[in-house]
């Protein structure tokens, strides 16, 4: 099987289902719990939690979360802003922020979509007219998760903090971390969200940076785990494998870039340009090329490539079940495009072999698909 | 090692991790990919729902959750009701109902916090008066973590329903359930929590019962899973896990129930009741006991049995590393055993030998411990 869907989830390494099973049957215990095998557990977060600032260059904290949406609506919930002062995110973001600041505006705050570009990037002179001193919260998120744009977020969080000292601003950094190199300290960063299951870790965990000097209020209300901010007992297995995912990931991030970079200059190469639009520019992140067919539906095509054991998404796979109709307009995608959309999602696992054989597929089903279409 | 902190946490068992590294490994997809693998993992949540429903003998929808807490958090913030409302709960429940419920009364609620007697069970006359007609949401838990009271939540949910028919009636049922026969359907409950690690499944993953006609509110924004009820890429490993532990725990429950009554008794029967109080009746569930030590304080003996490889609590794990002072005042303890609290939890895994082993140990080192005390 070729699985090309990397951005919608990731297979979990080997090594790190180990650690998994590691941790349920060997160290299972509570870490708050006040006996030395507890203790040691709850060090060992506390030491995951370092890992993890160091990796991403942070000054602050990390709270483990369950995903990143968890992630995300902490951030944008757990925010302590005034009643209906303005909050600025992309009219891009992943559901998890889209959704959210949907429901913040129902509460009564002015939330502000601000705009994409053509390849999914927010624009820098938009975002700067919607900025305003009233503005107290923004979230636009680091790398588009279904056109692979990198958003100028260090540029952006200037602008924001020119205009009002005091805002907070988050990105989520769910298709970035592990795959593009992150300092939340030159970006300037006051909340980053990250998910496991996006860098060959599991499902079930995430993780919000928090900059030390910003205050949450928690979503969830228990036993004070997670200094408070997030109480549960704390998935142990989990926020180990996704350390050590992130670790893996962050330890050879130029070599994968730089691979995954040419898989992605394959399939462009190969591309009739008359048939297939690619969305993409050089600031792109390599790991997501999105794709759009002429005259072709994105839907057919994917399950015309499932036949050759290739998995493809047609955008974000959270959401793909559902209408998503959101991405076309965003992208100002020509009538004969805007059904045609196709993500290929890489991992620093796929090799040449496997991107040679998708190319040749997808190439040769759109000659195929291309004949029932009337004219 | 003998580890008798079963209700704080449990060890996961072999053939559950397994589980879990199969669908780390193997069965890892996205369940709201639109191919055929991910379509066949969304298929097996669905069965998975159904399966628990079965076994909790439920009429409406499981919501797979990331905790016990989480779930109870669902529960109380995500029922419809009116602002300033009444909203009971027990003084003796779990922290994620009792922290939340503290939440809610900040939010402008009227939460009443109902007396439990000297065993951690609802007084149900209490309860009765502070029952009213602008009571429209109950959380009463189903057997207390700290004691192993059993509460009559039938008998609470009838006249709950009797006084305000709109009422909605939750349990925390995440000491119960796997441990004591549950029929939501028989109890009356509205909504029911339960979590996987108090079971011999992992941590990270709970869940929620909701009878069919109860209408929530998400919590969580985003991708729209678990029917819009709690958006996050499912948590496909901790679902399948959880289910199959529910499964083997209810398999054999009767003789399970009968194996740790055995043991809970050979406790009872060597204690000296002059020196440890047994704070238990014939109501509680065997898989807790709960002891007070008489001039002895808790901590002490339970760093005492870490010596011997026996792990006990003192209370909540889930708080236990806070000053917990909550329970010997509901329990009314005589002031020279309101410090010594210990508690005793079993899984069906403990031996009669590592009860043994156990209470000889606890009755030497009380001894020797309490040579020291000023008499």
């Amino acid at each position: 099987m070729i699985y090309l869907d990397n951005a919608g989830t990731t297979r979990v390494l080997g090594e790190i289902a180990e650690t998994y099973k590691y941790f349920l049957t060997e160290e299972y215990y509570n870490p708050s719990a006040p006996y030395h095998q507890a203790l040691e557990l709850s060090k060992a977060i506390t030491n995951a939690k370092e890992n993890i600032l160091r990796l991403i260059k942070g000054n602050g904290n990390i709270i483990f979360t369950s995903s990143g949406t968890e992630s995300d609506n902490l951030a944008l919930f757990g925010t302590k802003k005034p009643n209906g002062c303005r909050i600025i995110v992309s009219n891009s973001e992943h559901s998890a922020i889209y959704n959210t600041a949907l429901e913040l505006k129902q509460r009564g705050y002015d939330v502000i979509f601000t705009e994409a570009d053509k390849f999914g990037r927010v624009d820098i002179e938009q975002f700067q007219k919607n900025m305003n001193k009233d503005t107290y919260l923004v979230s636009i998120m680091h790398v588009n998760n279904e056109t692979g744009a990198i958003n100028d977020i260090k540029k952006l969080c200037e602008i924001a903090k020119k205009i009002n000292p005091k805002v907070i601003f988050h990105s989520d950094g769910v298709q970035a971390l592990g795959k593009i190199k992150v300092s939340v300290s030159d970006i300037g960063l006051d909340l980053y969200s990250f998910s496991g299951h996006k860098i060959h870790a599991p499902k079930g965990v995430g993780g919000l940076f928090v900059k030390s000097n910003i205050n949450l209020k928690p979503m969830l209300f228990g036993g004070g785990q997670e200094n408070n901010l997030r109480s549960s007992t704390e998935n142990v297995a989990g926020i180990m494998c996704l350390t050590q995912a992130l670790q893996l990931a962050i330890n050879n991030i130029e070599d994968n870039y730089q691979k995954v970079n040419s898989l992605c200059d394959i399939i462009k190469a190969k591309i009739d340009n008359n048939k297939i639009m690619t969305i993409t520019n050089n600031d792109c992140s390599p790991y997501i090329l999105c794709l759009a067919l002429k005259h072709i539906r994105g839907e057919v095509m994917l399950h015309s490539l499932e036949k050759y054991g290739i998995l493809i998404g047609t955008g974000s796979a959270c959401s793909s079940k559902k209408s998503h109709k959101k991405l076309p307009s965003i992208l100002k995608l020509p009538s004969e495009y805007s059904e045609g959309i196709i993500r290929i999602s890489f991992c620093r696992y796929n090799t040449k072999d496997d991107i040679e054989y998708f190319i040749n597929k997808l190439n040769l089903e759109y000659s195929e698909l291309i004949k029932y279409v009337r004219g």
